[in-house]
């Protein structure tokens, strides 16, 4: 079988033969990977003439719909993707990770982008930036798509996820992608991206995928390209240097596998809830992808009292955890991906044992179940000790990628936090311990050496996703030697695909480039009250000057009433005397309701509620005797998908409304939300 | 006489003569600049063990009070400043921009520090994540100051301006910098960095100096280090892949000069207000600074029928801009920083003269006002004409860092916008134009390729801050040519020297953590009402649940009487049966008034008043009979400095507020901002 590529819309086999990669399990060919005779020049073209510009045409909306409803049709073939992600020597548990954990990537995507993205297909970020005395002249900031391609190269361990978490944010930004997954398991990203070209739902163009090498792929970029690199330190650091990539300030997104930490705090008792949760954790993150995961915990800093206890524990444990053929009953872990990786360990294994003792596993004296162990890639799960952390170097920089980690002992807090960080950077530290003050200052501690930090303690171990999974809603990526990225975490990492500009102008202008209204644009009158107009019809700046209000000591009386709220500025004269104010004032709101009652129609029109307030401030107070006054301003409009078929086609209305006094001062100003119905579907 | 570095709080000479430099303007020696002998790792050590530290300790107000405070000191120094930068050729408002401008950014930063974050160590960033379905686990991200040493590499164009915007954000994120100036105007930089020092306001090993090479200082630096380069794109792109740099994922920020444009409407007819700014907006960038300055107008796109008038209008603007001694009276520019620029820029002038054609100066045919001809470093302004601009690389490609720039002309708007991104990525592009459609379609079409866009028009142009000028409140930086980097944007900058880090765990251990109230997290309560408290007695997490309230309709009739809000919905039981809801509810702000009138304690207290509200949202509505009670929770605490002797001690408390009804389902959540009195100063 020959793994091909998908370029320029075409399924393609490389010239030659290539590299034949093997079933993990068994030692069995899977097939044949070249990308040998392929011009790269042509993908590129075809994503920036092609995917790029469809993609840029498509409102966030309408690019998470679409997200979504890929999510689903892959879901629906997930029993194709669990038999091809055995042969990775994936149990069902580590393809549940790959595959599921890939798609619910963009499910989630989808929901924020819906969510907190608006209907258009650029963004504006952050409010309007005042440059001057009289607010003639004011900045903003919007992003939009780059306009080249996003090249992702992945790593071998998850050839589903590492695939699908990159796309996500890229294709949610607008930005086709062109995927190069790890040669020894790319059977698995070539069968999903067949499903994906298969499901025709993002335009021709946006994602192409390169199986074998990327040749002179990287020579060909250009200013407007994204790399995003997953994998070694080694070829993470030889890419980033890459001259042309150098040459044309290419963004560079590197995540590279780090010594993870995972710390034991000073005051668990062997025996203790905390306990046992740290030892099924550390055995739980070695033996997961038998250890083939940039977030493994490849160090257990634990206190110089705990370290027989923890070294008996996590002994008992491991010895438990059945290696051999996945599909085999009661295996817990599989083999790696394949001899050469294996290969790897074991030599990266001597180097550690030069400094290290070993307490468990390590020799080749392991039994597994099933498979075939001499043509398979099996490896023990192994245990080291480390008896001087603060001054052996390798437990903290030589990394072996499969199930192993290294105990160290620590005497006090300060120790724990320096001995994690002699990792220089890492993608994830996790601490368990119920003593949150120790948590405070571990984390806060050892926060500018990671990237992400897990608190771990009985009360939220039961919902706990674990040390070693990076969340869509959580930065992924970490300094120094975790390569200086950050993916993920919800919307930011859809910005690493765009370009922020800062816009400078007049408010008018910069109204008329991003709809959204700027305070001092010009504004919009209009006999028809904007409470009347459907959704369609609101222009953006379009302006209601209310009639006036004089608010009365009875108004302050009656309200107090109706409210219950008593407070002293508003009805004890000799305090309110004291206060802030100097006198009696009237309630903020009061202030509010009165100007809702001045500016809402109260015949039934296309405004279906009020459903939200933002960013009020209460500026200047109103005294008894003060006429007050209200201007309301559509500020921005966000067409919204209808989710039943019963649900009134509408949008979100924001207002930005301003309640000035007879000195034309303004005294509150606020955004109110609304629902508004459209005319059309 | 020496120019002097400041290392590990020494000012120290170079131990070999060094490199002489000269006034700008007559040739005469200013002084010799050397860094020989420097050890390169003590500035490193220094800052790292002293200054780091120091400043961590502070709050972000702490450092931004400094700021403050070392403005105002330099401010009143200014006149020396302005004495020593003539010597580089600058005009006085060259210099205003230089030293004036650049104090300003330690204005500006100090007050968005005070306005923006928290009065903390660290910043939260965001809300919180919930990552699970019982609430129990739960993320969230903090930033915290890297633990290295900032080294701002600058360029010789603002040796004040370029030192202060980058200090300003880095002392604010409370990081350590290390100034190394350009050797050629280092002299300006010195002297701002020895009325720094001798302020004493921020803590030893804060701010260090290299006047002279960096030597091997790249070699030592570390993953928690940053650097920061403006300067040529040969010498970013060199630092940049420095194998130090890329083996630790030094975050490396570069903004390189680029070939700006600015474009001319397609509508703008000579002789109307818009086509005189263009004008003058060209002639002004390209001769403030002597066009030394990385944002100036390389290349000005007009439309081609307007090329005749755009040239004449030029040649004739740029005829009396009189060039020689600033001194002297008259004088608009100044010589270039030194003979060693001017030749460089003759030879690349040579360079666009083989494809464009001369249209002012260009030659050595100009005269000078005051000066030394021969020693001092004079150019004249100088025009081009490139008329295939589509297919011509230099224009676009090859910048004379002088007073160069190029004109070329376009037939329509796509053919603009394809002209300005043969620029490969800039700093800056503006637009002259009153037609907001117009700017619309080129500002979208354009803002991948650069950091700034300004759209300039005669509403705007009294106020404008020209193309020329970052600002801090704006990104300053830009895609490919202009370095990939983005430098100021208010907040943004102060991240590039933090680490993001995403934590999780349970929302009491991150309330612990943040000192932030996380939803779900631990309530505290306590017999005293919490609006009885002051400032400092208040603990996150404390709270109050009041007396529960049913609602009648008498309420809703009472609240629209004394509001005047007689919306159907509230009052229209036909229409209110076709809405939403079914049948007539409450009105939103009752309910959050009789929260209020719930959770408010009439009697004075600690609570002076109640200004502001966020975050509001009406989740459900409440009918008649319906029976709501309130939750208010202390979120956050921000401690505010006095500023003024009669002002109360005080501090902002936020809190959050949930109104919940008898089926204990949320119908209103949102948080109120109080100003709360501390009891000690």
């Amino acid at each position: 079988m020959k793994i091909q590529s998908y370029i320029a819309g075409q399924w393609t086999d490389g010239q030659d033969q290539g590299v034949e990669v093997f079933n993990a399990v068994n030692g069995d060919s899977v097939g044949w990977v070249s990308s040998s005779g392929i011009d790269f020049t042509q993908p590129l073209a075809h994503a920036r003439s092609q995917g790029g510009p469809a993609l840029r045409k498509l409102s966030f909306h309408d690019r998470a719909n679409r997200l979504k409803a890929l999510a689903q049709h892959l879901l629906a073939k997930k029993e194709e993707f669990y038999r091809i992600s055995s042969w990775t020597g994936a149990t069902r548990i580590d393809s549940w990770i790959d595959i599921e954990g890939g798609i619910s990537t963009l499910f989630t995507y989808s929901s924020l982008v819906r969510r907190e993205l608006p209907n258009e297909t650029f963004l504006v970020e952050g409010e309007a930036e005042r440059l001057s005395a009289e607010g003639s002249f004011i900045g903003r900031h919007i992003l939009v798509p780059k306009e080249g391609v996003a090249v992702h190269i992945n790593a071998f361990n998850f050839p589903c996820w590492g695939m699908l978490e990159k796309i996500a944010p890229s294709l949610a930004a607008g930005m086709p992608v062109i995927v190069k997954p790890a040669t020894v398991s790319s059977y698995l990203t070539e069968a999903v991206v067949r499903e994906i070209i298969a499901s025709g739902l993002f335009p021709e163009g946006s994602i192409q995928l390169i199986s074998g090498s990327v040749g002179d792929l990287l020579d060909h970029l250009n200013e407007q390209d994204v790399v995003t690199f997953t994998g070694s330190a080694s070829t993470g650091q030889k890419l980033r240097s890459h001259p042309n990539i150098v040459t044309h300030s290419i963004p560079f997104t590197m995540e590279a596998d780090s010594l993870n930490c995972s710390i034991l705090g000073r005051q668990v008792e062997p025996g203790s809830p905390e306990f046992d949760l740290y030892i099924k954790e550390v055995a739980k993150e070695m033996s997961v992808k038998a250890g083939q995961k940039c977030t493994a915990i490849r160090r257990a800093i634990v206190p110089n009292n705990r370290i027989e206890a923890v070294s008996e524990a996590l002994k008992a444990r491991l010895s438990k955890m059945t290696l051999g053929d996945p599909a085999q009953e009661g295996v817990r872990m599989g083999p790696l991906v394949g001899r050469s990786q294996m290969k790897d360990v074991w030599q990266t294994l001597e180097q550690l044992k030069g400094c290290c003792e070993l307490v468990h596993g390590g020799t080749t004296d392991f039994s597994i179940v099933g498979g075939d162990r001499e043509k398979g890639a099996y490896f023990p799960s192994t245990l080291l000790y480390c008896d001087k952390p603060l001054s052996t170097d390798a437990p903290h920089s030589i990394e072996a990628f499969g199930p192993v980690s290294t105990l160290m002992g620590y005497t006090d807090t300060d120790e724990a936090i320096s001995i994690a960080k002699l990792g220089r950077g890492s993608l994830v530290g996790s601490l368990v311990t119920s003593d949150n003050q120790e948590a405070k200052q571990i984390v806060l501690g050892s926060a500018a050496y990671h990237g992400r930090l897990l608190v771990l303690n009985s009360d939220c171990a039961k919902e706990s996703t674990g040390h070693g999974s990076p969340l869509p809603t959580l930065v992924h990526g970490g300094p120094g030697r975790a390569g200086g990225g950050e993916e993920l975490g919800g919307i930011r990492a859809i910005k690493h695909y765009m370009q922020r500009t800062a816009i400078q102008g007049h408010p008018t202008t910069l109204t008329a480039i991003t709809n959204e209204y700027n305070p001092g644009s010009r504004q919009i009158k209009d006999p028809v009250h904007p409470f009347k107009k459907h959704f369609e019809d609101l222009q953006i700046g379009e302006t209601l000057i209310t009639h006036r209000r004089t608010v009365t000591e009875a108004d302050i009386v009656n309200f107090g009433c109706v409210s219950g709220d008593h407070f002293y500025a508003h009805f004890d004269e000799l305090a309110a005397k004291d206060s802030l104010f100097g006198k009696r004032v009237a309630h903020g709101y009061f202030v509010i309701s009165a100007a809702a009652g001045m500016f809402v129609e109260p015949s039934p029109g296309p405004v279906l509620a009020n459903y939200g307030m933002e960013n009020l401030r209460f500026v200047e107070p109103v005294a008894i005797g003060d006429t007050i006054q209200v201007r309301l301003t559509c500020k921005q409009k966000i067409k919204k998908d209808r989710r039943t078929e019963e649900e009134k086609p509408n949008g979100v209305v924001v207002w930005d409304v301003e309640v000035i006094n007879q000195e034309h001062t303004p005294v509150a100003i606020y955004n109110i939300l609304t629902l508004v119905e459209r005319r059309e579907e």
